[in-house]
């Protein structure tokens, strides 16, 4: 945008904030790239609103000189959404960060979009309550319904889509909406609160979120488990989904992720075979049963070395070592950068999707362990790349081009929880055809200035 | 619209379609109204249609001629939903009724929008398979789609927003879209699937719908249980629902719905209190540990006379007496009109909102049996008036709109499963406030000629 509009929007966001607006070079740097490797793209400043009231008065001074808006809360999403490569507005929700009511009775809570997931949980302890999304980074709530995020929990307890009543949302001429009320289920009207989820800023900015708790189980169990291959893994969990097994979770870990588990954290010894890492939820029979059902289950596809952890701080343990999963990769070989994969297809399909991935991966001569929410369907490669090598790079990037196309031809999705960003927008005029013009129809309708995120998810001509 | 361009919209859709264009005034006669009393409308025209294409080309014609284009499934709508208010073409989804495919091993089906729940589930009686959404009546999946409905497995299963995997739509320009994948979860985009749900054919015409299924449980065992007061039933619900207790159903039926049931069917004795009707499913184990827990609950408030139903047939009378509550309801009174509400409130404010609604029927000297879906704090009134007398109407309007206005109040909907149509549509700005503009300006930017079932859901100036 022209200097002078963007020097006259600072100014008076600045009248408007004070010190809460920062064009500092370490503060914009910090607002210029995720957790990805997406260029990255300073915003011209940086806005940390305290009020839905702030974050509407900052959107309506940006929509008076078409100046984009850009929100971000951790920085911890995958595929350059919070990246203003248009510059403008970032609009950090970190002192946003309260949780406002928490009703144990209708197991909902109500918080501000910069309280984190491990903050809910945190703040929830004494109530015997659980938020139970869990994308592995202490991402904001904000954030997640933003992307749509999942997790390792989501084969039980769903994403942020099942797992989010209502939203308060500023749109982009600075009005302030509730999308919903906080009844269990409602048959009032256009579903707003699941349009906004996942449209990652490109329609407003999240300011408030009713989400779903759940009672923190009477018993749980957690468990690993190693299989001779992959597909043998793969063809327990799809029988044990089948068998209607109630699983909390189950995750796959190939025998390459196995061996970065190994080197990065010295305490672990596991066996370099692939592994499934499970959690069992119910009431002290209930458990029992789901981990002898699923026992039965696994011994048929030749699971053995199952380690199990009952106490909490085993339990703990098992599950950091399955959320530093993505630094475990990158331990397999030093210096290098991951290109990071994430389609999801439907489960009858996850052994061919995975064993067509290997063997592609074999053939180009390309690292890259997998780890997945099998349980769903998703699977993620961590393929590792020499930085400075463009011939890797470009392997690398066809890798998960041929990737995604299979994911599509197998019924299945580009994304299953990374999102969007720029990262996957050339896949999704393929995955979605002509309803690709129903969103740039409704991005016109609903941002017809193109200021809220310009550049991200649809592309606007 | 203009007499030559209807004329013209038939002659060339006759072309089309053949006898399966119908202007005869019994076909257009049934389908001028609902299973509710709104002021009935006839079509122009009913289509039968048989493929997407033909909705395609249907819709096309209508749109060159700007007529209008109304969904019709069964007809069991309850706001006036499938009414042609302003004329046109009734598009009749009864010979689109295939189910196209059914996946066991990824728990899904695809099937056309004229496939009954009921025929849905016999054909899936071979796989052990169901599909739990269930309104009652024998509604189509297309309609239940369009309406959100819900019904007595909800409390478990989800509504239909939950249920539908992906949709085929034809929007207002014949242009047919996918919405989504097989794949369980993604983060590809607006989620269009969840904007067409509840839309009410007023965005689009719903061809295809990707739904899911659940293996049916090991173990099912139903009862019917007495209460001394509503409260009473009221509060075991809302402390089963706190306990983390995996209730399949859990109905109130208060004492005066108790006495039409037992006026209705001469074979049921039940004691004219208020009862839950309850389900559970799991393992044998599983459900034996959920008895018992909900039967502790229900001895805390005074719940007696428990009758269990484990065998089929017994379970399934069960059920049938509660699906035909409406017309137990109707035999209180000979003669008499329901009009029926449907709130749904956070279900700690169940008891409150219950109470309130039935010192209000006896304040106004109505006669007005309660059910309702507890477990998502979801309830219905069937009040009962004399259709020939003008004040009791009026009671009744007034009646349902205090009850709407108190489910405001407390901080949930006035419609939990029943849509908008034309009957809610008063109540939606009060329930949406600026969130209406939202509404109008997607309707508007997605069908801009107002063909789609207009004069339904939003207000377009």
């Amino acid at each position: 945008m022209a200097l002078d509009s963007i020097e006259t929007v600072i100014s008076e966001l600045k009248a408007l904030l004070g010190e809460r607006l920062s064009t500092g070079s370490s503060i914009r740097n910090l607002h210029s790239h995720d957790a990805a490797y997406a260029t990255p793209a300073q915003p011209d400043a940086v806005a940390f609103p305290e009020t839905t009231e702030e974050v509407s008065q900052i959107v309506k001074v940006c929509a008076r000189y078409k100046c984009p808006v850009v929100p971000y809360g951790v920085g911890t999403s995958l595929e350059g959404q919070v990246i203003p490569i248009q510059g403008g507005i970032s609009i950090d929700t970190s002192r946003m960060n309260k949780v406002l009511a928490v009703n144990p009775e209708d197991l909902d809570a109500v918080v501000q979009p910069g309280v984190t997931r491990k903050q809910l949980n945190t703040e929830l302890r004494a109530t015997g309550l659980m938020f139970t999304v869990d994308p592995g980074a202490d991402a904001t709530l904000g954030g997640m319904a933003a992307t749509r995020a999942s997790g390792t929990n989501t084969v039980r307890y769903g994403t942020m889509r099942e797992n989010t009543l209502a939203l308060e949302v500023v749109l982009a001429d600075g009005t302030i909406i509730e999308t919903g009320s906080r009844a269990r289920k409602s048959s009032a009207g256009y579903d707003l609160t699941k349009l906004m989820i996942g449209s990652e800023g490109t329609l407003g900015i999240i300011t408030k979120l009713t989400v779903r708790l759940y009672g923190q189980p009477e018993a749980i169990s957690a468990a690993t488990c190693a299989f001779p291959t992959v597909d043998d893994a793969v063809n327990s969990v799809i029988l044990a989904i089948q068998s209607g097994l109630p699983m909390a979770r189950i995750e796959l870990l190939d025998e390459v992720q196995m061996k970065g588990m190994n080197i990065y954290n010295p305490d672990l010894s596991f066996p370099e075979k692939p592994h499934l890492f499970l959690e069992f939820h119910g009431s002290d029979a209930g458990v029992a049963e789901q981990v002898e059902a699923f026992g039965d289950i696994a011994s048929e596809f030749g699971g053995e070395a199952f380690q199990w952890a009952t106490k909490t701080e085993d339990r703990n343990r098992l599950w950091e070592a399955r959320h530093n999963a993505y630094y475990a990769a990158m331990s397999l070989r030093q210096g290098a950068r991951p290109v990071v994969t994430d389609v999801c297809v439907p489960i009858s399909a996850l052994a061919e999707a995975i064993n067509r991935t290997k063997a592609e991966i074999a053939e180009a001569g390309l690292l890259a362990p997998v780890v997945g929410h099998v349980g769903d369907g998703n699977f993620h490669l961590s393929i590792l790349i020499d930085p400075e090598d463009p011939g890797e790079l470009a392997k690398a990037k066809s890798l998960a081009s041929s990737l995604n196309k299979m994911a599509l031809e197998l019924e299945g999705t580009v994304t299953g929880e990374h999102g969007v960003g720029t990262g996957k927008m050339p896949y999704l005029i393929e995955e979605h055809g002509a309803a690709m013009n129903v969103m740039a129809t409704i991005k016109k309708a609903l941002d017809p200035d193109n200021i809220m995120n310009p550049g991200k998810m649809v592309q606007i001509n």
